[in-house]
C-alpha cells in the first residue's frame, strides 16, 4: 500500500522513447531519456506524463490536450504529439515489433507528405488511429479463425479438450472485446457532436491557431494559411475511424454470441445424448435383470433337494425353456414400460393422448403392485 | 498487418456499376469503371469512396453528404445518388439476383414518376430505403419459417438433429437481429429531431437549395420552383421507414425470446424425464437384487456340503418360496425407499408432512442401518 | 418480394369501418368503404392510412396527427378521429367482440356528453386509450391467473405436462410483455416533457386553434370559447394513462420473474432429486454386489469338485453364514464410501474437517488399492 | 371488463380516513368519508381521488400537486396534504398496525413541532418519506436476514427443502426490489435538477406563495414571512431520502447477486457430486462384473457334465482361486479404464499429456475390441 | 421500527476524530467529541453529520458542500474539510490500521506542502481520493490473486472444495465490484461538464472565493492572491481520478467475466465427463449382461435334472465355451449399440449419414424387437 502511494510521487526514472523531427524523420530509435527532461522540455505536468508512462498497464484510452502537446495513449500506442516532432514511448513487454514497425514505416510516410491536407499533428494523429485500428483489426481475425476452427471441430464431435479450448478462446475473446469496446467508446464520445473534454480543448486550440495563424509553426513552415475547416477535418478522420472500430466491436459480438448459442446447444445435446445412454442403460439393465430370473429358477433346480422331478425325463428341457421365457416376460415387461417414458415431446395434443395412457398405467400400476 | 495498412491505400482497381440518367433510364448496366474516375468525375474523396467499396463486408449503415453526391451503404444496396444520376455497385457474392432485378425496377419506376412530389435523390432515397426494407422482411418471414416449423416439430419429438438445425437457425437469426438492430439504430438516430451529421448536412443543403432555387438542376428541368416543406417530406419518409424497420426488430426479438424459452423448458423437460429413466432403471435394479438374494439362497442348498435337509420331501418346495418371498421382500424394501424420493413438488404445506415423514425416516433407517 | 413491393403501391380494396357522428351517435356500422374514397374524403396521403390498414399485423403503436384528422394505431383499435367524426376500422381475426362492444358503447356515451370539459376528438381519444388500457389490464389479469395456477401446481408435483404448459403460458407472457411494453414506451414518450413528434404537432394544432377559435367548428357548435389549458389537459390524460400502463408493465415483469426463478430452483430441486435417485441406485448396487459376492463362494463350493469338506457336518452352516458375512462386508465397505461422498455442504468448516477425512481416506484407499 | 370500464366511473363508495388538523392533532380516527364529499371539500378532479384509492392495488409511487392539495401514494402510504390539514387512507389488507402507529406518532409529533424550518405541508411530507423509508428498511432487514440464515444453513447441507425455502425468500426478495426501485427511481427522478412535473408544479405553487407570502394561511398563522429557500429545503429533503432509498435498492442488488452466485456454485457442487456419485457406481459395477465372472467359472464347475478333474485333490483350491482371480483381473482393467476417466481439469498441459494418453489409449482400445 | 425512527432523531453520543490543522499538524487523536458540539463548531446541521457517522455502514459515497465544510465519504474515509482544519472520523470496524495510517502521512505531508498550487481544502481532497484510489486497487490486486490462483488450481483438477472457495471468492468479487462501481459513478457524475449538485455548489463557493479574495483566509495566510482557474484543476483531479477508478471497475469486469465463462466451461466438461462415465457405465453394464447369460447356461447344466448329456466326454468343454461364446455375443451387441449412441456431434453432413443409420436402425431394431 505505502509502495502503491509513492508510486505516485514523481521518480526519476528512464524512458524508452523513439522521436520523429518535424520533417519525418526518424531522430532516435529507443534512446534513454530522463522523466523530468521530457516534462520539462515538453511543459508538462509530471502527472500528465505519469498516464503514458508505459509500465503501467492501463486499457482505458485516452488523449490528453496540453498547452503545447497532445498526449496519446491507445492500446499498444504511448506517444507525444507536438507540432513539429512526434515522441512514441516503447512499451515494455509488447513483442509485436512487426506490428510496431509497419506504424513507424506508415507514420514517416504520412510525416513527410507534403499535400497541403491536414496539419502536422493531425497527420500524426491519423497514423495512430490507422495503427490501432490495424491492431484491432489483426487481432479479431485471428480469434475470429480460431473460433471458427475449433466450433467447425465441434460439428465432428463434442470432447473434453475442445472445451478446454473454447475456455481460453472464450477469454481471450472478452478480453480483445473489452479492448475494442473502451476504443469505440472513447471514438463515440470523441465524435459525437458536443464531444469529450478533450476534444473541446482540441478545438479551442483550434481557434487559437487560426486567430494567430500567421505566427503559427506548423503553417509558416508550409507557407500558407491555415485553412478554416480545420477542425471539421479533424471530426470527419474521427467519425470515419469510430465507424470502422464499431464494425469490428460488432463482429466481436457476433463472434461472442455465436459462442454462446453453441455452448447452449452443446448443453443440450449433452444432455439429450445422455438421456439416449441412460436408456440404453435402462434396456440392458432389464435384460440383466430377466437373465437373473431365469439364473434363479435354474439355481433353484440345482439345489441339493429333492424336487421329485429329477427323473422326468423332460423336465430339463422344459425347465430350461421355462427360465428363459420368464427371463424374457420379465425383459418385455421393463422395455414396454421404457419405452413409455422414451416418448418425450412438447406438444399438448399428444399430451391429452399421453394423460389418457398416464391414467391408464397409473390404475394398471396400483392393479400390478410394481 | 503490413496488407491491412496498405489496403487503406488508394488503388486502381475497377468497380462494376449500374448507371440511372436524369429521367431514370438505365444507361450502363454492370459496367466497369476506374475507382479514380468516379472520384473525379463526382468530386469525391477517395476515402469516401472506399466506405461503398463492394469488397470489404461491412455491415453498420451509413449514408455520406459530400458536396454533389449523397453516398449509400445500407445492407446488399450500395449507391451513390446525384440529383440527375444514381450509380450502383455491384455488391460481389450477392447471388440474390432477384431481390436485386425487383429494386431496379422500382427504382426506374419511381425515378420516371413525373409526380411534382419529392425531388430526384429523394426519390432514389425512397426505393433504396424500401428495397432495404423488403430485403430485411422477406428474410425475417423466411426465418420465421424455419424457426416456427422447427419448434412445431419438438412439440411432437425432442432429439439430437432437431438441436442441431436449432443451433443453425439460432445463430441465422442472431446475425440477421444484428444487421435489422443496426439498421434501426440507424434510422432512429436519423428520425430523431436533432438527427445525425448526415441528416444535419442534407438538410443544410436543402436549405441552401431553398435559397439558390432558381439556379437548381432539378427544379429547373422540372420548371416548378422548390417547395419549402421538403425537408419534412425527407424526415416523414426516415419516419414511416424507421417505424417499419422496428417492426421487423421487434418481431426477431420475439422469435429469438421464443426458441429461449423453448430451449430452457426442453431442459427442464429432459431433466425430468432423465429422473424418470433414472427412476425406472432403480426399479429394476431393486428387482435385480432381490432376485440376487434368492439366487444365493438357492445356491447356498447348491453347496455340495450336507444341509441335513437333503431327504426332507418338502424342503424343496419350502425353500424355492422362501428364495422367491426373500427376493421379493427386499425388493419391497426398495420400492418403498423409492417412493419416498420419487415424490417431489415445490409446496410447504407437503414440505412440513415430509419433514415428519423424513425424521421418521431417519430414526427409521438409523435403526435398521440400512 | 415482388409482392411485398406491390403491397406498399396503393389499391383500390374495400374496409370495413364503423362511423361516429359529431354528436356519437353511430352513422354506419361495418360499412364497406373504398380506400380511395377515404383517402380524398379525409384529406389523407395513402401512405398514412396503409399505416392503419388493418390487415398488416402491425405492433409498434402509432398516432400520426395530419391536417384534419388523427389517425390512431394502437393494438386492436385502429381508428381516425376528426374534429367532428371518429371512424373505426375492423380489425380482421380479432374475435373479441365483446371488448369492441363494450369501447363502443363507451365511446358513443364520452362523446354524446355535453360536459364542457375536453373538445370532441380529446374525449374520443380518451375513450380509445381507456379501451387500450382496458384490454392490457384483462389480458394481464388472465395471464397472471394462469400463470399462478400452474405455479401452484408444481408446488405438489413437478412433471412434464406442466413444463410443457409453462413453455405456452411463457411465450404468451412473453408476447403479452411486448406488446405493454410497446404502449409504455410509446406513452412515456408523448407524457414526457419534450414530446414526440406527434404530440409536437397536436399542440401546434391547437395553439393554431387557439388562435382561430371563433372559426373553430367544435367550438361554434358548443358555442364556447376554447380553453386555453387545453393542450396541458391532453398532457394530463396522457400522464394518468402512461402510469396505469407503467404498472401494467411492472406487474408482468413481476410474473416474469416469478416465472424465471421457479424455474431455476425447480431445475436445482431435479438435479438434487437426481443425486438422491442416484444415491438410491449405488446403495441397491452394493447390496447386490454383496450379495453376488455370497453366491460366489456358494457357487465355489457346488462345484463338482472336492472340498474336502464335504463329510464335515457343520460345514453347510458354517459356509452358508460365511457368505452372508461376505456379502455383507463388502456392502458396509460400499456403503461407507457412499456416506461419505453423499455428505455435500458449501461450508469452509465442514470443508477442512472432510479435507482431513479425505486425506485419510487417501492414504487408506492408497493401502487398499481399490 | 365492462366492469373494469365501469370501475373507472365515478362511484359514491364510502372511505375510511384518518384527519389531522393544522395543529398536528388527531381529528378523526378511521372515519368514514363519501367519495364524492371529499372531492367537493378539497377541491379535487374524482380522476385524481382514485389515483389513491386504496382498493386498488398499485405499486408505482405518484405525487401529484393540485391546486390546494397534495396527493402523495407511496408504498402503504396514501394520503391528501393541505396547507393546514392531513387526510391519511385507510389501506385495506394492510394489517402492519404497527408500522401505522409509529407514522402516525412521528407525523402528529412532527406537526405539532413550532421550530422555524420547513412549512407545515412539507413537514407532513418528511414524516410520509421517513415512515416509507424505515418501512423498506426494516422489509430489507428482514429479508436479509431470512436469506443470510438460509445460505449459511446451506453452508452445512445442501437439500430439497432448503431450495423450496430459497424459492419463495427469492420470490419475495424480487417483490421487494421491484418495490424499492420503483421508489428510488421515482426520488432520483425528483431530485434531479430539471424534476418532473410534481416538483415543477410544487416549484411552482412555492413561488407563488413567495409572491402572495402575506395572504399565505400557513405564513399568517405563524406569523413569520416565508423564507425565499423553501423549494430549496424541499430539494434537500428530497436528496437526502433518495440517498437512503438508494442505498436499501443497493443492499437488496447485492443480497440478490449472492443467491444467484450460490444458486449457481449449489448447481456445480451438485453437479460435481454427481459425477463423484457415477464414479462410485461404476466401481461397484465393475467388482460386480468382475464377481460375476467368477460366479461364472464357478458355475461352469458346477454343472452336471464331465470335467475329467472331479477326481483331482487340489483341482478346488485352484478353481477357486482362478475364479477369484478373473473376477478380480476384470474388476482391475475396469479400475484402469474408469482412473483415466476421472482424471478431469481445464488445463492444457496436462491436456497435451492425456492427447498422448488419448492417442495410445485409442490404438489399444482399438486392439482389444473393449 | 419505533428504533428506526428514533434512531433519526438528534442524540447526544461522542464520536472518535483525529483533527489536523492549519500548517497540516496533526492536533489530536482519536479524541472524543460531541456530536452537538461538532455541529456547532462547524456551524453543521445535525442531519448532515448523520451522513458521515461512522456506526451506519453506507455504501454509496456521498460530498456534502455546506457554507464552511466539506464533508466527505467515500469508502473507509469520512472527513470534514475546512479551509483550516481537517477532522477524520474513525470508522468503527475496520481494523485496517495500516491503510490509515499510511493515508494519514500522506494528508500531513501534503498540507504542509507549501507549493503555490492547490488551496488547502483541495489538497485534502487530493490525498482523501488518492487513500480511496490506492485501497480499490489494493483490494483488486488482492482478489485478483486469489481467483487467479483458483482459476489455475481448476486446472489441475475439479472437484468440490474448489468450487465452494470459488463461492466465497464470487461473492467477495460481487462486493468489491459493487463498491468500486458506486465510486466510479460517483466520480462519473462530478467528472462530466455538467457535474452533481456537489460540484456545482464547490464552484459557486470557489467563484464566490475569487470575487472575495482579499479576505479569504487560506489565500491571505499564503499571501497570494487565488488564481482564477482553481476550479479548473480541481475538475483535472477528478478528471484524472475517475479514469483510474474506471480502469480498476474494467479490470474487476475482467475478472467477473473470466469467472463466469469458466463457470460455465466447467459445466460443459462435467457434463461431458458425466457422459464418458455412463458410457463406461454401459460398458460394464453390458458385459455384466453377457457374463450373467453365461451363468445362466451353465445354472441351466447344474440343474439337478437330466440332460442326457451327462455322459458325454466333451459336453463339458463344449458347454463351457458355449456359454462364454453367449456371453460374449450378447456384450458385442450391446457394445455396437453404445458404439451409435456415443458418437456426438453438431454438424449437419454427419448428421444426414446418421439420418440413414437412424432409419436403418430404426427398421432394425423394430424387426428385431429389442
Amino acid at each position: 500500500l505505502e509502495k502503491a502511494m509513492k508510486g505516485r510521487q514523481p521518480t526519476d526514472l528512464m524512458l524508452r522513447c523513439t522521436v520523429l523531427d518535424a520533417i519525418g524523420n526518424v531522430k532516435t530509435i529507443s534512446g534513454q531519456f530522463r522523466r523530468a527532461d521530457l516534462c520539462s522540455e515538453h511543459r508538462l505536468n509530471p502527472r500528465d506524463l505519469r498516464k503514458i508512462d508505459s509500465r503501467i498497464p492501463n486499457l482505458v484510452p485516452t488523449i490528453l490536450v496540453r498547452k503545447e502537446v497532445i498526449l496519446v495513449n491507445i492500446l499498444h500506442i504511448r506517444a507525444l504529439v507536438k507540432a513539429d516532432a512526434v515522441v512514441l514511448f516503447d512499451t515494455y513487454g509488447s513483442a509485436d515489433s512487426r506490428l510496431h514497425s509497419v506504424f513507424l514505416y506508415h507514420l514517416e510516410h504520412n510525416l513527410k507528405s507534403k499535400s497541403p491536407g491536414l496539419p502536422y499533428e493531425f497527420r500524426a494523429l491519423e497514423s495512430i488511429l490507422l495503427s490501432v485500428l490495424s491492431a484491432l483489426e489483426a487481432e479479431m481475425v485471428f480469434i475470429r479463425n480460431l473460433v471458427g476452427g475449433l466450433l467447425a471441430e465441434l460439428e465432428d464431435d463434442i470432447d473434453h479438450d475442445r472445451f478446454k479450448r473454447l475456455l481460453h478462446y472464450s477469454r481471450r475473446l472478452a478480453s480483445f472485446q473489452n479492448r475494442a469496446k473502451l476504443v469505440s467508446l472513447f471514438c463515440q464520445d470523441s465524435a459525437r457532436a458536443d464531444g469529450t473534454p478533450w476534444l473541446q480543448r482540441a478545438r479551442d486550440i483550434l481557434r487559437r491557431y487560426e486567430d494567430l495563424a500567421a505566427m503559427h509553426l506548423t503553417d509558416k513552415k508550409n507557407g500558407n494559411p491555415r485553412r478554416l475547416s480545420d477542425h471539421e477535418d479533424l471530426e470527419v478522420l474521427l467519425e470515419s475511424f469510430s465507424k470502422q472500430v464499431e464494425e469490428i466491436v460488432n463482429e466481436a459480438e457476433n463472434i461472442q454470441s455465436n459462442v454462446q448459442s453453441t455452448q447452449e446447444i452443446v448443453e443440450l445435446v449433452l444432455d439429450s445424448n445422455r438421456n439416449e445412454l441412460l436408456a440404453l442403460d435402462l434396456k440392458i439393465s432389464i435384460w440383466t435383470m430377466g437373465i437373473g430370473m431365469g439364473t434363479l429358477v435354474a439355481g433353484l433346480f440345482g439345489m441339493n433337494l429333492k424336487s421329485h422331478i429329477e427323473e422326468n425325463e423332460f423336465a430339463f428341457g422344459v425347465m430350461s425353456i421355462a427360465s428363459l421365457v420368464i427371463a424374457g416376460m420379465f425383459a418385455m415387461q421393463g422395455l414396454r414400460r421404457l419405452a413409455k417414458i422414451r416418448k418425450v415431446g412438447l406438444g399438448s395434443k399428444n399430451r391429452k393422448m399421453s394423460n389418457k395412457f398416464l391414467l391408464r398405467e397409473y390404475l394398471h400400476s396400483k392393479h400390478e403392485g410394481w
